[in-house]
């Protein structure tokens, strides 16, 4: 790697700004894994979900990797398997261990990755406390932070699905006392009325972007409805009472499939007992609140629901158009909730019913695709993400599991249509 | 079935006229299976394909389906196990066989299958010659031809995956003398500039379109400049010999997988016989003519050829956009070639060599998805095509096993992104 | 190859004699597939079962391979192709086509295999016209004649399956009309007592026997109780009535998997319409007579079944020394029944119910092991059967697709314990 | 359950020296999972592994379930969940966790599983201190503590998988210094010759046996050979270097599709660094000390080389006759050495050489089936060892990871004939 500069990436943070975010960062991953006994963090219930400890590795290994030895090629790496073991897709990089294989791996455990943690963070915060270096590395180390931010949900996605597939149902933490209840006023569904034309999409902020936010370019679109808020349980519950899952007319035909191999009856986690809908949370079992937005529904299902419903999902472009200019504000990984919230009337203002971030991802009705123009970082960061654009849907919003530093209106995150291990809902659109 | 309309189905044709078109698309399907002893028309050899009696029977189950039994509740079948198992894909008509087990089943023999083609075809033909009822289901009937049509190209293109796999090699029919081979000179590709703006995509003529090329509606795009032509064999080989199938660079993760589980190493029917490239077609193994578009690559191989050559793959709208007043002449099924033609010079016009229509259906970078406002036809049709628009990409132009009068400009085909036995390539874009 | 004559092997037959029998034995093959039209004999419906098409290849190639390509290395196959195709697993002969692939190749046709046996007739007749060599391979053509009888039963059972899985259910050869009913007296089960003490075990008489019949040798058992007759259909039905495939007490642990991972619930090809049971049968659905042989059982059913009863199965000792001195006669392919007849009781004699031979292979609870001393035939020849003695278990009788001159008191057939599509069926030992 | 007797099984021990040596053999295996950090105790690398930590709950669970629940029905177990992940495959005592599936627990974790260790020991201790309860439950208490000792082996031979197959090839425990080493003697194979005749086979000493050793019975068999001591690395070396593993005449037809399955081409955890054997052993990677027996084989492997040296497996009546009357001594895993020893040529007497018990296991042709007359323990308990007798085969003399205690002349192991994760090696026989 003779470049240390994606060169697309801009960074506002002054040299020990940049020291103090990195110390922070890395510090909230590992407060973040405190409630998890090392027997949690070994295990991988699917293909798709990694184990806490690889997480912890992984995001070590990213720092070492891409500033560490890239900017010394005499740095001695603190295990040299570890490379192996611990780069996820980087073909740029050298070889991967394979990804489903990840849970087989007792070794290193939990304490000896901690060292590794705390040896890379010590060399990366001499190259942080030199100015130059730091300068000149700086927009890597934003996207190993920003990279970092990502696990930290994902390890809280992943080990929901640890947990919950564990018929002991252990909990990740127990439940703060003041957590909101529904409240016994109907939320208020609006649709906004958004009028079409020619729109910007993509960042063009002061500040860190991914390059799949690039470039900024025009689109043009239609005048549209967008509901107000993502699609409650209660709404979802209706789709579930009226046969949605039995009935094929609502499903694209993948969709279908996926139904009837997994016999799907509801979203992830939930399980009737009787007649109520329980739900598994990071908090355990709970009863479900009928005023949350609806969670854990995949591509399938979201599209299948707004079928079902006469409507159907919105476009990526839609979707950021209407948000644009809306704060960023909502129920994030910040607020330790880990659980997407009731919505509740409060009829402060016209908008306050509004929700646009946080906690649930929304799938809209966009394919994965490079922008026109889309240029990928350069060096084996290119892969980052640009190659993954293929048979996936893009979210947008961030949800209760994401850091607030994350998200921005332009952010595209992207999954495959039939995964729902992460905290995905939708809105509807018109 | 209440209605026989999907109401957005026109036909030019006169009763008359549909009856004799009738008539010619189901003489012309017969005249295709003709070269094929009983037992190829069995066979299997992958999921995705069908045998060739099945196809037979499926496209006359349509008939029978949406026309006969739809017109006349008393309509009693040829056979009534049929309809398990010669439905496709259409739930509101009842259970499937398997698609998967289509090639275990013996019966009905090509000879029943013959039967009931007959059967089904009198029926029709005494329909088709009342015009009152020719008249009111004339869209049905359209939509039923064209379904034909369709599956005319799918006869070929499974039957040649069918005797590929054969290790004995056997052929369709044997080549006529005059095919034309490559001149010595080499053809001109062209990059054509192309003017950004607000465009129109989609039908808007007279006479029949699919469901899904509507509605028309504007488009944004940039300048950009389109090929002349698809690529050649020539330098697809490049690729190749610059080690194109082992170097991730070039390919989405996905497309790399494949490679890593396929073992992929050139397109599917090629096979290298000492220093010579040779390649199974329906007139037996024969040498690559280089001058010949590249042919049966999937998304992957093209996108990944794109990427090493500095390029792209167009886009479906930048694709309709260079084609849609240049005329549909080319190489089809029609010719009975069946196989792409060598791209030659021959320097009469400045457009003489440029080529979109016919030999291989090209690849676009656009996932397949609905225009803008689509609604599918109605009722059971209506699952015609809408319910695949997930995790496939469009092609377009049609190809050298596809009859002349499917395709227009705005015709989309699509399939998944690892598909490669139909005839497909592709062309780059800047 | 360089000796003809796997030693061992006898023959009783005159030059003559054999050339005689030589016709007879493929002119049967012959005549058993002439009820099904070309597509029945392509079709492969699991890996177990082989097209038809493929049985009449398979034989041909046995003679053209071990007995004219082995006497003369300037012999010309009929089709140098053939040699991958038709070799089931004789390593020593060369690669094989996948076995489970039998089923995807359209070529060669039936009509093409029917000229390969007209031509490998020709040859083999010239060979058996001539009386030196005719004695000098005749002990290679006496395997190749039983072998030929192996597989005549296999393409009953083979086809048997295929037209069951065909949901319209076509027929083999409609039932002749006498065939026998059950009477109304129940046929009368007594338990035969046999001495232990030393006995002897296999083949020694005069003509021929497989290389797995030998050595004769000495076994001890102690005393024991045989049943006169197979179990009936009417006592397996009061196994399922009293829950037997849902209780795992009666199952071994790999039988039990077997039962949770199919679903089984009777008998393969039962079918239960309101209260009756059916089946199906070579002469298409029929009701269950009561009072014939269970069959299509396999050995975990049989195991299971002998448990609930508070037997066992029977050891092939057991079996052959009870029924060493019987006379070999009851149900056989020769009487084109294709079907276990009833037992019914005729009081005739005291043993004119005991039933040893034809209607079901009956299993023994004997893992099919190499009698001490064993040793397989020469060369190739040895693969026939010596490599497959293990995980399978053995099977004595014959049954009612099986060629009455393939069966004696000796001969072991084997099969894995899950299989069943065979005529399989069992007696009870205490 | 309603009786706590095993009908069968007798005690040799005081109630005294049975609370003793419960307490012994539990702390054992304490001591047996000591070096192993909490990660390694999750890790299931295939199914036919367990974690250790399962291993520790599994033993106690069989105390809890058949002494302390079974002796008193108001007993309340330490935790009710542990019922479905802690029965490995008794039907009788209600429903299991998919054996596949045991890796995927990180709870309960290993504190919690000592906590039930020392929950349900406390308890058990109680019982075996009232003399009255300690006379009653003795047979059970022995099954137990006899389970526990073959669990103690397979926590060693499934760690041994899960620490082989972590690429940073983590270690066990560090070997001893004095470990045994090659001396330059070649160690002398004797062909022992043992007469035929009638035998007696089974167990009919006092003190404990397992049902399946059962009843003693007499076997009838000829005159053989049997070696003096197992197949050797060094011997096995020359079957590889004489291409044993490409050659399909030397294998069973399973065998040979194991080999192209796995691309089969040495023993389980060999490695070829340049031109020397290596191989990882719970001390970690080390030269293959060609004078110790070869171990990590299957069946198909020992069979192969057998049929290659021109010999044959024993079965396992040959065996027990030629080692009924020996010491049981050898290499245990009380002798924490856990590796075979190499076999030097001591020439202190005739028969110091010989080696049956200990080491590694020996794979004798015999398929595990029951002994004529067998009956299983009563109740839940006939589940132990009855039900897998199908489709493996049996082993005889012991291990280096066998608890000394576990074995006798009459002991017979059994696994199917692919497994090599097991301490597995062989004798040859005439």
């Amino acid at each position: 790697m003779s470049t240390p500069n994606p060169s697309a990436v801009e960074t506002a943070l002054s040299p020990g700004q940049l020291r103090e975010h990195y110390i922070s960062v890395r510090q909230s991953t590992r407060q973040l894994v405190k409630p998890l006994p090392a027997e949690d963090q070994v295990v991988q219930t699917m293909a798709d979900v990694s184990p806490t400890k690889w997480h912890l590795a992984h995001t070590t290994w990213f720092f070492e990797t891409f500033v560490l030895a890239a900017m010394d090629h005499r740095y001695e790496p603190f295990n040299e398997g570890f490379d192996l073991l611990f780069n996820s897709y980087y073909q740029g990089a050298g070889p991967q261990w394979k990804r489903s294989k990840r849970g087989i791996l007792g070794r290193p455990t939990v304490a000896t990755i901690e060292a590794y943690r705390a040896h890379v963070d010590a060399a990366m915060q001499q190259v942080l406390g030199d100015d130059e270096l730091s300068c000149a590395w700086a927009p890597v180390v934003e996207i190993g932070l920003h990279h970092e931010r990502q696990h930290q949900e994902l390890i809280l996605s992943d080990i929901k699905h640890v947990l919950a597939t564990n018929p002991l149902r252990p909990i990740y933490r127990r439940s703060a006392d003041g957590r909101a209840r529904a409240a016994d006023t109907s939320p208020t569904r609006e649709w906004l009325d958004v009028a079409g034309g020619v729109h910007h999409l993509g960042f063009d902020g002061a500040g860190f972007c991914f390059d799949n936010e690039l470039p900024r370019h025009r689109v043009l679109v239609d005048d549209f409805q967008l509901a107000s808020q993502p699609v409650t349980c209660r709404e979802f519950m209706e789709f579930i009472d009226d046969g949605g899952y039995s009935d094929p007319r609502w499903w694209l035909s993948e969709g279908w499939n996926w139904v009837e191999e997994q016999s799907a009856k509801h979203p992830l986690y939930w399980e009737l007992r009787g007649d109520k809908w329980w739900q598994f949370t990071l908090h355990g079992m709970e009863h479900i609140d009928e005023a949350e937005p609806v969670c854990h529904v995949n591509y399938f299902e979201a599209d299948a629901f707004a079928r079902w419903r006469g409507a159907r999902l919105p476009t990526e472009a839609e979707w950021e158009i209407a948000a644009s200019d809306l704060e960023v504000a909502g129920n994030f990984a910040d607020d330790e909730s880990f659980h997407p919230r009731p919505i509740v009337d409060d009829n402060s203002s016209s908008t306050s019913n509004h929700r646009f971030f946080g906690d649930v991802w929304e799938w809209t009705s966009s394919a994965y695709s490079p922008y026109p123009g889309f240029r990928p970082w350069e060096e084996t960061l290119g892969e980052y993400n640009g190659k993954f654009m293929c048979n996936q849907y893009v979210l947008r919003g961030g949800c209760c599991a994401t850091p607030r530093e994350l998200v921005r209106p332009t952010y595209r995150n992207f999954f495959p249509p039939d995964a729902r291990w992460q905290f995905t809902g939708f809105r509807l659109a018109k």
